[in-house]
């Protein structure tokens, strides 16, 4: 199940809607095929693992990250795919919520006579799973705030100087960050600041279709901008009744409009990526500006906190990090328990959950 | 030689004046003798493992991590006493800067047909010994500034709660840090807001008798403040002029009184440290508030740092770990490098030193 797990992993960022799962079929103590969610979500990991594995699926057990979907969606289902193949046993780490699932997949299974065994190293496939689990049960796709500042939390000068507080390190392992993620979020501020191109770049891969999502209740994106430059997905969520000419000039550079809901210091955050999530996002890697950093911790939006400290300091006339909560008691603030701590080059990134 | 280091840490923070020094004596491959200078700085670490070494020193080899003394002070020398033993040879990490030494008590042993080695391990004692080092050298102790704060560098709320922000574990590895220093340094600011006690307390030991010095132009440390409770030495570091009945008050605290000029700021921050370095301080530990680690970042005077990140956000409007440096360009940050990241519980440990 750990190799299945490891092989899902593979798909976070680009399976969405679907699920990243991932799955390891074994006969006679052999692995005999293997197979995670394609990018675009199809086709499924059971798929691609059963067409491996050929006539050796017959009597073997498959290891699956998520209970194999029992209905028909852009695939057949996979609970035939494995009745089908002639497998003698499904070991399942995690059952799915999706109620055209829930346990009915597992049935399917054990109605045709075939051995199956749930909850085999669940917890890891709910971590794994967060952003699909969030968005099936909550409607709200995991979030991931990433912040890169000094160790006195600025995240550019007074005079707005940011590039770079961090290493070239750092900065390739943000570029990783975003590939396993479905859309990168940042304020119009950032755009205006910035003018982030904000796509995933690995080493030696094209670039990722990552989406690129601005909250831009005021529409200050100007049409110009390096994120509409390129292919992938550029998404600008921003309140109603902007004049239309001003929407269309995005729209023909090739921007989707999202309208959401506002309140007085911007976008509902919540509406924002309820928004998100109906559009099939399940995983959100917001990068800031201090303005979004703030409205998502302040509604408890924030799932995963990915932290980069570069070894310098800047003094109290920098800019924060994160704008005022605000906030006037230590039990108030936003927590988090460390995960992990890696040292960057120079830079020390500390990934976080939401305590 | 590493086991000399390492005995020669146990004296870091309560040898001063004198540097902390370690003296393993080994003979036919068998350790006959151990010693480390004791606090307030004697006996000194050669006499004592040669007092335990006994006869037993007589042909040995002797592990000694700063040269040894050749001029009288509140001891007699150690290169009569290594001399007297009848030590065979010598091995030295590092030569001793000091004037009255600086490369002599090498010659003396050598001119009494004792072999000498010298530069072993040298770089490992020369940062073991940087306070002693840089205040012979410079005329100036050792800096480490100690930062408690969130993630976004905010050591209390906008209402000034503070109280903890990191946790348990973190502040008892404050109290090892204070003690391995020899003073401790905080603006009046602090002394306000928190009233400190400051001391270094070790579990299972007795409080050790560091020095605590306020940095504080204004005098506002009142009498009454608890770190005038405290039996160990308490030093008012302010600028002259002021009332003598404020000053007595002070001092029938128990508290020494010492003149620093000052700028417009508050104090100089380099005249205070050098004020301390006379006295015979080699290694500070300065644990803020706000406006002093400013000062001293500002002044280039900061030699090591550690920092205590706790899990938590507080935004903008929390308290800065640093005031204004003020600095325009990113060129322009005090910056680091950092040489360890500890886990302490829920909150990250990072130390450094000036890059």
């Amino acid at each position: 199940m750990r190799a299945a797990l490891s092989l899902a992993a593979r798909g976070l960022g680009n399976t969405w809607p679907n699920p990243a799962v991932g799955c390891v079929i074994v006969r006679d103590g052999e692995v005999v095929g293997r197979g995670w969610t394609a990018p675009g979500g199809r086709p499924h990991a059971e798929t691609e693992a059963l067409r491996r594995a050929g006539h050796a699926a017959r009597g073997a057990t498959a290891f699956v990250t998520l209970e194999p979907c029992c209905h028909w969606g852009r695939t057949p289902p996979c609970t035939d795919a494995l009745i089908a193949a002639g497998v003698a046993r499904v070991v399942v780490a995690l059952r799915d919520p999706d109620p055209r699932v829930d346990g009915r997949g597992l049935q399917l299974l054990r109605d045709a006579g075939i051995k199956v065994q749930a909850g085999v190293l669940r917890d890891e496939a709910a971590r794994l799973s967060a952003g699909f689990l969030k968005r099936v049960s909550a409607g709200l796709p995991l979030v991931t705030l990433k912040l890169a500042s000094t160790l006195d939390g600025r995240i550019a000068t007074r005079t707005g100087e940011s590039r770079w507080i961090t290493g070239p390190e750092a900065r390739r392992a943000v570029h990783a960050l975003r590939a396993r993620h479905d859309a990168v979020l940042v304020g119009s501020g950032t755009v205006l600041a910035d003018d982030p191109d904000l796509s995933a770049r690995l080493p030696g891969a094209a670039p990722l279709p990552t989406v690129r999502v601005v909250a831009d209740s005021r529409l200050r994106t100007p049409p110009g901008a390096k994120l509409l430059d390129n292919p992938a997905p550029a998404w600008i969520a921003t309140r109603a009744g902007h004049p239309a000419a001003a929407l269309e000039a995005l729209r023909g550079r090739g921007a989707e409009i999202i309208e959401v809901p506002a309140l007085d210091s911007g976008l509902d955050p919540a509406a924002l990526l309820r928004a998100l999530a109906v559009r099939g996002i399940t995983r959100v890697f917001a990068e800031g500006g201090a303005g979004l950093a703030a409205a998502l911790l302040r509604a408890g939006l924030v799932d995963r906190l990915a932290w980069f400290h570069a070894p310098a300091v800047m003094g109290a006339d920098g800019r924060p990090a994160a704008e005022a909560l605000p906030l006037d008691l230590l039990s108030e603030m936003p927590k988090f328990r460390r995960v992990s701590a890696i040292a960057l080059g120079p830079d020390l990134l500390s990934e976080f959950e939401a305590a």
